[in-house]
């Protein structure tokens, strides 16, 4: 099957880090992520500079990138003053951040999540007026630090009223690693029956190792547009134990063994994962930097017949 | 539905240890796993103590399973000269290893997968005479080291060889961590076809992340026996980059979430793998025992509202 990937290392996986990285790392990862093969990728956020510094040289990123015609860019846009600096860039999806979770919207973005459907009307506007493509990510889409497993229902609520304010594109973000296969199904299966012109993205974490199972779940319900991050770095920073995005690597070493086409060449982005862990000077979570592909073989030891 | 679950820390885990663990240790772990809610569980190997010094106490440890009897043993026992060991202790079990790969067979057992089926006819013919249950194991039975992927025909020509022996239970061993979602699905559908009389055990790696994804596709086509260690510890030592048995605790948690029934108590197993990191005095790789289960919720931080 045809599986449509999202790159966000560069902005979920780097925000999370306690220092930020040279803009040019920032460029160079963008543009390996980009020959590796991702046709999408998350690339910053136009979030305040005092709130996330790691951020903060979102315009020099972009402008670094011009000229990268086969990459759909996409970047956070957490109110009107950052859709006024998005729109003076070349980034065409407009991610709109909200929670599932009551709780989790106060503690992420200090509002209801009723006040935070209203922040993004908005952006919302000057993204159609700007011809760019309002998109949405719901964090704690399955799960929530504060409340425990939140139920399909719960997040289709806010899913419906997404939808009835133009969105079509949705990231069902997994912030804590709690989505279970069948959450996932029971989301298809909401999704396909009450809104079907929903265009959705998973967002897992493998903090308890259940994105793979999830992704395999997802896949066999009908989902086709997966997220994922370079190295596994990244997570949220206002949810405690929120670690692990699921990482590219494994991700698509999963993909290809079962078979899927994902356009990306897992060589180089092995190769990719392997440079980002030269840049922020530690070993990264993927497992695929620390094990060989599925169908690597070594040779046979001296002295034993190779057929018996 | 309803799963079995055999534990197999206590041979495949600590036989990969560098260093035997005391016998009390071994006792302890399998009285543990039984307490929590294990109804199976490798305990040893009846191996040559020369080529496994790890496991040269086997009957020592079995002296000090005595009334234990909540649990079915599984034990080892590569050859003859093992059998007239295990006919004199309490294991009702007794596994024979076999691979699925020739090369593997050479390297792990230095004959041909011809001469291995020969070699266990005698186990399994006084297995029959004491009135115990012989079972087969079959390494490499998804993917070898030397030979890379194994196709599902060859894996079901030793079974049907081992079911015309009167095998009716046998584990299939990923033993290098490159199972998939579909060589597991086709297993099941060709066990079906071909050999619906075996009682098929699925033992999995977590090596590259696919252990649960399997666990998740064997379930979906029927499988309901599986295998896994606490703490995560053991692989085959004879075979490069073989290690990541799935972690029991994972396991359990993942079968939990998923609404399954293994009747293990998981936070009664989270302490004995926190035990056994005590024991072996380092962290182990089990997830469980980093992070909470799906559902703990944290306190929502002071001056925000709990609901918006």
């Amino acid at each position: 099957m045809k599986i449509e990937l999202t790159e966000v290392a560069p902005r979920d996986g780097l925000q999370s880090l306690p220092e930020p990285v040279p803009v040019g790392t920032k460029i160079e990862l963008v543009r390996r992520a980009a020959n590796a093969g991702f046709r999408r990728v998350e690339v910053t956020s136009f979030v305040s500079p005092r709130a996330v510094p790691q951020l903060a040289d979102a315009e020099a990123v972009l402008a670094g990138l011009a000229g990268l015609n086969t990459v759909t860019l996409e970047a956070l846009v957490p109110n009107l003053r950052g859709a006024e600096r998005v729109a003076r860039t070349a980034v065409q999806d407009w991610v709109c951040f909200l929670s599932a979770s009551e709780s989790h919207s106060q503690a992420n973005a200090n509002c209801s999540v009723t006040e935070a459907l209203a922040r993004i009307e908005p952006v919302i506007d000057l993204a159609r007026r700007c011809n760019r493509t309002p998109v949405a990510a719901i964090a704690t889409a399955f799960g929530c630090p504060f409340e425990g497993i939140i139920p399909v229902s719960q997040t289709m609520r806010l899913v419906l009223a997404l939808r009835d304010r133009g969105i079509r594109r949705i990231k069902f973000g997994d912030t804590i690693g709690t989505a279970t296969p069948r959450q996932v199904h029971e989301l298809a299966e909401q999704l396909k029956d009450k809104a079907p012109e929903i265009q959705p993205v998973l967002h897992l974490h493998d903090t308890r190792g259940l994105a793979l199972p999830c992704v395999l779940a997802g896949i066999n319900a009908g989902f086709t547009r997966f997220e994922s991050s370079i190295g596994g770095i990244g997570g949220c920073p206002f949810a405690p134990g929120a670690t692990g995005n699921v990482a590219s690597e494994d991700l698509v070493h999963f993909l290809h063994a079962e078979g899927h086409d994902t356009g990306i060449d897992l060589a180089a982005l092995i190769d990719t994962g392997r440079w980002l862990e030269g840049q922020l000077g530690r070993p990264l979570p993927a497992r695929m930097l620390r094990v060989s592909p599925i169908g690597t073989t070594v040779p046979l030891p001296d002295g034993l017949r190779a057929r018996g």
